[in-house]
């Protein structure tokens, strides 16, 4: 599956009112200190793909059918998990933990402004990204639909979530060896806050419990597939595509997917996790799927 | 002023209450990873003044007649506040930051599990005490308090407070000259977290708008004056009691008030601001602000 030109329409403009709404917040006024605010802007401005906020947007409008509507409602929570995604790449870069030169092209945060800084602009946007999130309130999202999704951002991020799936990892570096524990890691570092990205666009239409929990299985699924694909990419892609360098985990010692179960199985895993994330939204009453179904179908044979 | 032995036994019983709340801010069935777990618990657990959470639960006793319920509304807010203070102390540590070895007379995080954990564990604490905030709602604090504290934290520990403050202190390691630029550092480290504290009690005993400004008021003075005790004690304390080297600001070569202004001023500084604080309270219709007026005088006269 490749793209439709009408998918690449909707993914394009709604990555630019992403990208807009991440220009701006930060209120000026505020007067936050230059070298912070260049750091933070440095890494949150870097382009992407803007996949995680796009789902959360995505998903608000497959529950409501005013997509305008839906996706105003919910950019609050879409900033903040780029927010959130962001500060976790700005730190996975640090000496002290990966320790990456590049990112998207570009030098890491930490080789422009120093490792404190970047401590500091990472730090800085996991905590803002929560009160990006609170001024959904604002936007007509209510209080207690906007206090789940906190709630749930501090989970699925934390130590339970992202957070403690990078723990995970760090302890595997002593030996992985079964799917079971890989998996774990994965589910964690990286499908956890797609799953959350899903839910929050779910809380900001105001989802029922059971379209809640499709969108989850949904997200958690396409999260593993993602990171599946990822590691498929780092052995098959190219650098210029990609915009880092290619093969890193293999010169990292690291396990993959590819690694442990080859890269034929890994690529079935792929298909089957779309199909079974695809599944999970059939059958909960959600008023229009089909974006978030298209969005996982371009996700399976992405090249970047 | 010294510590009656009745605001002594109030101390004592808080941080009591507050100790045995940390203890439980991770639930044991969620499997966070053990090292990880560790790691927080070695910060979080250390011991301390819990100054700050005691000043969360003051805060919602000065505004609320019964005071077990208003602490208890108050302890999940009281817990993300040490949480919060906790990470800032983890990361502020770190070899790229203070390169500090010693805390509380113990090994810093990193000196114990590595700087990448050290990493993880701070971003650890820091989201998952927007998780423990949220919880207040389950103990009866209306959502729309528990948001307004949620985005709160966000703002007096983020980028416009705690982190941003941060950030002004190292770009000020090129040369703080003047009292101003000293204090807007020091307002912004150790202040706005201090003024949050007294503000989260306000949300959770559903303190008026004045009420909260007096508390704010209260809590900014406090808290500059106890950050230029912080720096007179470096100067005249001992190591034994501070569990931490002395003079460790001039070796660092970091402008301090005494530095600037000389011992007297300093502690001149100290009492005004602590009258000053007090005077906030005056007149803002508190059901009883004793016990946050004596804390203020305790730490005015403090020996660590």
């Amino acid at each position: 599956m490749t793209t439709s030109v009408d998918l690449h329409t909707y993914l394009t403009a709604r990555r630019e009112r992403v990208e807009k709404a991440l220009r701006e917040v930060f209120p000026p006024a505020w007067g936050i200190p230059s070298t912070l605010r260049d750091a933070m802007d440095y890494s949150l401005l870097a382009g992407g793909k803007r996949l995680r906020p796009i789902l959360v947007l995505a998903a608000a409008e497959a529950v409501q059918d005013d997509a305008e509507r839906a996706s105003d409602r919910a950019m609050p929570f879409a900033c903040a998990v780029e927010m959130i995604h962001t500060y976790s790449l700005i730190h996975d870069d640090l000496p002290a933990m990966d320790n990456d030169d590049f990112r998207r092209g570009r030098p890491t945060n930490h080789k422009v402004y120093g490792d404190a800084m970047a401590i500091l602009a990472g730090d800085g946007l996991l905590t803002h990204a929560f009160h990006v999130l609170a001024s959904a309130a604002k936007g007509g999202v209510p209080a207690e639909r906007v206090l789940a999704a906190s709630e749930e951002l501090a989970m699925f991020a934390g130590v339970f979530g992202m957070v403690g799936g990078q723990a995970l990892d760090m302890e595997g570096e002593q030996g992985v060896t079964s799917l079971g524990q890989l998996e774990s890691i994965h589910l964690h570092k990286t499908s956890d806050l797609i799953a959350f990205s899903v839910r929050a666009g779910g809380h900001a239409s105001e989802a029922g419990d059971d379209q809640l929990r499709a969108l989850e299985r949904f997200g958690k699924n396409v999260g593993l597939a993602f990171q599946i694909q990822d590691d498929i990419l780092d052995l098959t892609g190219t650098e210029e595509k990609l915009g880092k360098p290619v093969k890193s985990d293999e010169r990292q010692e690291k396990v993959t997917y590819p690694f442990l179960i080859g890269l034929d199985e890994s690529r079935k895993r792929v298909s089957s996790l779309t199909e079974e994330a695809n599944e999970a939204l059939l059958g909960a009453g959600l008023s229009d799927p089909r974006r978030l179904i298209e969005i996982a179908g371009s996700l399976l044979n992405r090249d970047h």
